[in-house]
């Protein structure tokens, strides 16, 4: 198939290679001119504009667009969605809000254009592990864009079948690494969702290294210590036990450079789905105390003391006449 | 009645004051001599050993023994014990944990030695308002000693009467301040569960206060922010609003002297007794979320940045090429 | 003064009822004829609909809303703003989200119409200790209504004077119950922060008071209990106690007439105010664990099991065949 | 080797198995003698009680004790130990707490008997995949067992080499799937702190399902819901996510069978592991409010209403007059 892609950062780029290599056709578009040179030269159709882009399409054009979330992509898909006809269709890979969605699938239906939304996953290691993708949009066109999915999912590869899957009664999809998920909305749904589990999985995992790397601590009395080593606590928990994961991999290749992790600061971004996934949550009322508590976490790393913590000194200070403690 | 006093600290010196103000007889006994004499001066008894205040006591001898929790209490307790007659008594006032106070209120039973925790309550204020307290030991010995109690405790005071407590029916103490909480240990126990809401209590004013002040924060967009007072805000709130309390009132008296509490660095201090009572709600398996994120929140405040957070920065890297934010 | 007040629920009753009481006219409007009527029979002047209220108002015409949060309030604010001329005043006394009044108050500005948003605090007990008032509004406006607040603030009363609080420099209304806390919104988000902290030492004092409870329980080994008394101890912590307060007060009133609480089921309904909070925590991105798991412990009190727990049943029999606990 | 086999349920006769396939002999006994029967027709050598092990072994005798944690543990190594000689090993196989392996390691010393703490992750799946071992003990007891753990570890197989461990210079028994962590105790102290990040990682999966699962609540608008399918989810997260690990592996399985888990309660059982990483966590002074909400969860779970929960709905009966919410 031909899609134009727009937008070729470190996620744009991959996608763009793995599309080609599967043969398919790619109109490349962004705003750095070297970034669709360069993809030019790996086989891409360089585009200079949208406008250039729509022109080098078929018909119905199909667009892939890929950039931050927010301005970058509502505006991008204004404007595409202003010059789009009928039967066109726009993808949305990037990490935006569901409902952002809904509401940009409702205004392009008034002129017959399809909306899909993809929550991607696989980060930096798409290109060669392929992604893992949730896909929101109505039934013909997910169907029709199909070709597209199964060049970018990693495919059955070498991941052993989930016991008690039955061939003919399961959407065969998943296994390939994508799903339909719903209407316009639930691909970025569950995509959020995984990443509010992420963050608390990655939580789970840094608790457990930080207690046991406390437990090495010259703070503790000298019969309480131990002398853990963690680079070789990640590399075994990656066999055989209960808590191996792709996350584990993660952390064990960065202890195998420096089990004292000396090259990071411990300052921690979240982005926008770890927030939202707790206003589902709210909005459920389910309680969601870890994944909640894994975002706060991150919001804590950034701050040296916050005002509440000078508030409780100022209490202990008037009821005991305490005064505070060296950091 | 006559009491011996180990321990002429903060707490102690105080407790000393109000038993001596209420006509009771008390001998004083502390490791600095400048102490004693300071008390002597105030009309107390000095005594310069145990073996001292013993001497001084009456038959049974009555000891209450206010010293920071752990060794010196412990150590003192011993000494007091191997020197003492059937009948005497020992009173614990510190923060003892309660299951210590099981181990040796059974060790000086072998004795014939009556043992007595008191959890007390009201820091620095209690001089002038009185301590509340929380005792445990056994029946007979706790109403022996009830003029002590009764001159410690705030007593009716100006404080309502709770509606439906019923005079005869109900044990007339807790109205004075005072409860009789069951056997060795119950009284700590109870204290401990007091301190442990207390965490609770003050982080959740100061999450509020957070919230509050970080929305006059200029990392908002101009149009999201205000720009509050704490000041005030803890002052109206002490006037009708449901979330008024004593621990408000002490907020309000320090955001009275510095809304932005400049004078504070937010290194929070804990106790024991934030410990215990997690160790307890274990014990008891009760879900204890607040009390725990608590006493969390006051390790956090004495760290810059965990291992943990060192940990998810490397996941991080590892999955999506991320550096760091700055703090 | 004269207003306006519309809706003679719980609240609205008696904030009309306490305005009379310090001699203003209140013209009254309520779905419910029978309350309009009882009202009437307590002095006020009644109304049959908005243009009736309306016609019986001064101008500029004052008007204070005391509805429902969400649909109520909002139909009722835009027809009153519909009919409403330059200088006229509609005041929200409800519990509205603080998004909402600033847009509200956006829209009114337009037609030269004041809005002011009240957030109140005191519950059912207002009508005898006066509302804690936190108010948003342009100042001239406020000012204005100073009487209106005057009369229903709790004013000085009892309650002793902050010290350090030093009257010509900070604003005397916090003292007598009300503040002026900024533009449109910020007196209900000044409100919404008061109702999360709310929610948090609700949830200190629930935890404790289980942990407590549990101390007693047939589940525990028989000397590792206590049989302690819930009335007497909420009863104590009031006289003198670090933890004292008014919730605790309330607490120590139910306790007194069942300290099993049979008559309570523990299904515990969550009002919008507790997820605003959250909402702005993240927003600002400020860690807030307590108000939190406060919020999402109320939300788990009416599920009987989550799916995630079955979720954790099934990993559990997957990895280690293990069978569920009997609850 | 030959070694001794005490206790032949679900993990002791799966490795009793997996030992006598690597060629090692194994001499087994349980209380019930038909378990033993059932591994002699196996090929294991039968034993009738303690004694008739030890007439059995060779000198020095080896143990390996695979026995639930506490007493049955407790009462059998010091019945091993009562009857050792200098130079006789004894491994704890099991789940026990950490600092009772030091004092036993201590006690043993004094007789010359070696102790080893082998932490065991795997469960009903190790005799396939092998057991992944974290060891406590002094270097040359646990060199001289390597045949013992070799044989039961996993070994490099499938598993990827984490890129940057270099061969020569990192400990190669980890990529092999055991690890000497320490002396006494320090395996079984990094096997909890596997279990508590396990009880992290599950109640992460927990939540994100919950809320995925609740998006298609008709509790919630029919505009706001989904369809989501859990079944397909949990696959397509197998590949190529982030989040794939093995626990998600067994959320496949269960899900595959049945995607509303209807065969589970919800009631989920906690072991001690997961409260001694929170007491770990306090005594290191670390913040853990994943580990430890994942834990209380658990509680949670078990208990139908709470009586905090009572207490919440008290005071707001008490404040507000609200009636309580049903369930």
């Amino acid at each position: 198939m031909k899609i134009g892609l727009i937008g070729l950062g470190r996620m744009g780029g991959n996608i763009a290679r793995r599309l080609m290599k599967a043969g398919h056709q790619v109109v490349v578009y962004d705003r750095s001119a070297e970034a669709v040179e360069k993809l030019a030269g790996e086989g891409a159709i360089p585009a200079s504009s949208l406008d250039d882009v729509r022109g080098k399409l078929d018909t119905p054009a199909i667009w892939w667009v890929m950039l931050p979330a927010g301005g970058p992509t509502e505006d991008t898909i204004a404007a595409i969605g202003e010059g789009a006809k009928a039967g066109d269709i726009v993808i949305d890979g990037g990490n935006t809000f569901y409902k952002d969605d809904i509401r940009r699938a409702k205004g392009l239906a008034d002129k017959g254009v399809h909306y899909v939304d993809v929550g991607t996953s696989g980060g930096v290691w798409g290109l060669e592990r392929g992604y893992c993708m949730m896909i929101g949009g109505d039934d013909d066109t997910v169907t029709m864009l199909d070709p597209i999915f199964d060049a970018l999912a990693p495919g059955l590869g070498t991941i052993e079948r989930t016991p008690g899957r039955i061939a003919g009664q399961a959407d065969p999809r998943a296994e390939k690494g994508y799903i339909h998920a719903g209407p316009a909305g639930a691909g970025h749904f569950v995509k959020m969702i995984h990443n509010g589990i992420e963050y608390g999985l990655m939580q789970a995992y840094a608790e457990g290294f930080d207690i046991l790397k406390s437990k090495n601590s010259d703070k503790l009395p000298e019969d309480e210590r131990f002398d853990l080593n963690m680079t070789d606590i990640a590399e075994v928990w990656r066999r055989g036990s209960v808590i191996s994961s792709w996350l584990l991999d993660l952390t064990a290749i960065a202890l195998a450079k420096d089990g004292e992790l000396n090259g990071f600061s411990g300052s921690v971004a979240d982005s926008g789905e770890g927030q939202w996934t707790i206003d589902a949550a709210m909005e459920e009322k389910v309680p969601a105390n870890v994944l909640t508590a894994s975002l706060f976490a991150r919001y804590r790393s950034r701050i040296e003391h916050t005002y509440g913590d000078k508030v409780l000194s100022a209490m202990r200070f008037g009821f005991g006449g305490h005064v505070e403690m060296p950091q």
